[in-house]
């Protein structure tokens, strides 16, 4: 039996666990980096315990697991030296110590454009984040423009893999290094006048597979829904204090 | 034979090869991160084409080789589609294809510990640009004591690890990926008062490992002496026109 927290603040006590064998994620319920490892370790079918950190508050004893107290961390029991750290760091690591539903490509070609392609990602997630921490001085339409011009990148890309995902014919490692983003994007309709949509028109093969990753186990196993994500990303209130549901 | 170029410019043309086989990296001789890939390819002993690039102005057809016009961009003769981009995934790419002197470890989390150290050398080489792309709102003295904090890591690590090099014995990825920081931190000395020192005092087992990297024959191949990299940080005059040595 698998343990989760609620998510953990100063003042809290070190959770304690009663195997010594399971792994450990600390990690954050809305954090997208966080989301990534659950996804991987639930694609694997890899049983581990969930500890929530409330980053705002952050316990004393974090830095005893995760030395620069970030989140997602992976403590390894048995093992000594500090947690991994680095969500990318840490899927990889995952899966090549567990070799079922491998994620990344075995071909060192494929898996360096696979990687290249998740960097490039790295220039539409931080424009993201910009609207949800948006500073007037800047121009929601023109954000928009860039947010719209990056994921082009991504349909184009699928076109020219002519596959229902980025690992071909299921998910693979781009897939859930991607998706967190994908299944926050419509925040922004809280935000805008002109509201975010990745519609068939405009991006035929994102939205195909959009749907496609919306079947998948792992990403129906680590789904929030979008008024959700929207409460939290305007309230910081990690546990939903109202209904207090995990 | 492998052809090296002078920095080619706008308005210059591509150049052409005399093989569809021998890998071809295009760069630029000053780069630390294009330095990384020199290495990787010398050590593992694979010949590679080496097209220099003036970035201040570049040649017009670079974007036909490397999509966003980055080096350094590893060209795969024969094979479609983009030449690979980013120094870690290019040195990866290598490492995984071309199975002689293997340079990560084959064990998941020596690997995994090892990319999140280099990845902690993140924090430390933007230090070092500050200095070169100094702005007299920063204060050399706080920044100096910044970079030193962070070796001090470095140097803890190596004491850990109780080994010559981050890789053992010899040499490994993470030797390689810092090192192009360290063959450039004595530029720092015509830039402070306070002058830079590796010394044994401070960072005894850091400065044993510089001596040890000095040694190696990937380095001594790719190097470049203080003067020279200090002349290129101030002026931007790629092939040393007084000279027009390569």
């Amino acid at each position: 039996m698998t343990i989760k927290t609620l998510h953990l603040t100063k003042g809290s006590s070190q959770p304690t666990f009663p195997d010594n064998e399971i792994l450990r994620l600390y990690s954050m319920k809305y954090c997208p980096y966080a989301h990534r490892a659950h996804l991987v370790l639930d694609a694997k079918n890899i049983p581990y315990h969930t500890v929530f950190i409330n980053l705002t508050e952050k316990p004393e004893w974090l830095s005893k697991v995760s030395a620069l107290t970030k989140v997602p961390a992976l403590e390894l029991p048995g093992v000594k030296g500090d947690s991994l750290i680095e969500s990318l760091i840490i899927c990889d690591y995952i899966d090549e110590k567990y070799p079922q539903n491998s994620l990344n490509s075995k071909d060192p070609l494929e898996k360096a454009r696979d990687r290249i392609l998740v960097q490039k990602f790295e220039t539409i997630s931080p424009v993201f984040a910009r609207f949800v921490f948006w500073k007037k001085e800047e121009d929601k339409g023109e954000l928009l423009k860039k947010l719209y011009a990056g994921l082009k990148n991504f349909d184009d890309e699928l076109n020219e893999r002519n596959s229902k995902f980025f690992g071909g014919e299921k998910p693979g490692m781009t897939d859930y290094m991607i998706w967190p983003w994908f299944e926050r994007f419509e925040v922004l309709n809280f935000m805008l006048e002109e509201k975010f949509k990745l519609d068939k028109d405009r991006f035929p093969k994102l939205s195909e597979w959009f749907d496609g990753m919306m079947n998948d186990e792992a990403v129906r196993r680590n789904f929030i829904d979008i008024d959700d994500h929207y409460r939290f990303v305007t309230t910081r209130d990690y546990d939903n204090a109202a209904e207090n549901k995990l």
